[in-house]
């Protein structure tokens, strides 16, 4: 745990209680956020997100702004740094009905700042596509929760570490996003990025994404994208909350450029 | 956790560190074992079924014997009682990529044996039809993994005290399993069960009965079962390593019996 720092529900602590429930059955929600400047970057969305996805799992929210102080506690002006939060349902015995009166469990941890090469921001990265799908439940689509094991396991399928990242579709064929990243193409002149009523993560760099591109005038769709359209795309661009945009300049064996649309959503600014 | 007991990795613990991938990802497997007579019951099957789930998700596996004599060592005579054993991945940074070098995790622990009304076993229970659904996925089909929010989102459907376990479909209307128990019917004199090669879990409790059924002439057929089918079902029960077999007496208005074929598979013992 090198450079990392934790917070159990507001204590310093390097373990969390054997019996809770994220741990038996990943029953909670997680953010992950880039800290630059002694800020926490879009936070208020990360919030909304994690609100929203507790909301739907029936677990009670912790005060938001709680959670702000106890990332900015630990952050004490390090940065860049990433500040990662997972809420979950709490202590539970067992069994999956949780006990009741359980109170969420508030882990927040500061972890340093990943390094990637510069030039996958600058020159575009390249990508595999991971025989690992998606499976599709409109239950827990879009909410960034703690069963992650269909990313676990796309993300073993490569160790080149020339491959910055792997595109996932779902089980009926559908390109939904890479493990880490959500995916946007250009097609003429518009943005499209899958629709994500079945699985994936509904991103906060997505959404920033797209509001950029509303004010740009680019017209922006949610849809469905099949693995043909990914790659005769005119242009296919990554997005993080920590790594930002990346374009994409290789599929597989599949070459492309960073275009004109990717440029300008990358340098516009956000307010 | 009163009444409970853990060992992490060996050791006497109330916590598991707070970066365990079990907790950010799920990335792990469990098993549910009944300890009775100071024994625990089934455990070259559930050791089995550990180890083929270790394996599909690409954890190195610890020592089964190593695991057992952990689990008796915690038992210490006590009985019943439940024993559960979880493995993780590990300890991980952030990220899907497991850091190279990671040493699988084992949690172990001693929890009360539950106490369910004599009459689910004697008489059969009362059940619902849950609306949450199971995805699908071929590569985590089986596996007692823990990734069960779908299970936990079931589980909260209902409260009343009375209704013992919940049936959930897949999102393709195909019946598969109960909340935390595998799911068999009887019908013209042969034993149905859902085939799990979507989704479920693979129980050991549905094993043995599936060998018992075997032994006694039975015809045992794994296949694709639609809500109809268990409802004009002649017979419906339910097996859970801990509870064995409940038969289903009702589910939601639909009254049923539990019947001579539930009734001699309950009564047949494993060598």
């Amino acid at each position: 745990m090198s450079g990392v720092v934790v917070l159990v529900n507001g204590e310093p602590a390097d373990a969390v209680p054997a019996l809770n429930r994220g741990l038996a059955y990943g029953d909670g929600v997680f953010e992950t956020i880039a800290a630059r400047d002694g800020l926490l970057e879009h936070w208020e969305r990360h919030a909304r997100r994690m609100l929203s996805g507790l909301a739907r799992l029936g677990i009670p929210a912790p005060d938001p702004e709680l959670l702000r102080s106890e990332a900015l506690g630990l952050l004490g002006g390090r940065s860049p740094a990433v500040i990662k939060i997972i809420v979950t349902r709490g202590e539970g015995g067992r069994g999956y009905a949780p006990p009741a009166g359980a109170a969420p469990t508030r882990i927040v941890s500061r972890h340093p700042f990943p390094e990637w090469p510069a030039a996958w921001t600058g020159g575009g990265v390249r990508v595999c596509w991971c025989e690992t799908r998606l499976s599709c439940n409109p239950l827990l689509a879009g909410i960034k929760h703690l069963n992650r094991l269909e990313q676990v396991l796309a993300r073993r399928e490569w160790d080149d570490p020339a491959i910055a990242e792997g595109l996932m579709m779902d089980t009926v064929d559908r390109v939904v996003e890479a493990t880490a990243r959500n995916l946007f193409l250009v097609r003429d002149g518009a943005l499209l990025t899958p629709r994500l009523t079945a699985c994936g993560v509904a991103g906060v760099m997505r959404a920033v994404i797209m509001e950029r591109a509303e004010r740009l005038g680019v017209p922006v769709e949610e849809t469905e994208l099949g693995r043909d359209e990914v790659e005769s795309a005119d242009e296919v661009f990554l997005t993080n909350s920590l790594s930002g945009v990346w374009p994409v300049r290789r599929i597989g064996g599949v070459v492309l450029e960073a275009g004109p649309v990717t440029r300008k959503l990358m340098m516009q600014t956000d307010d």
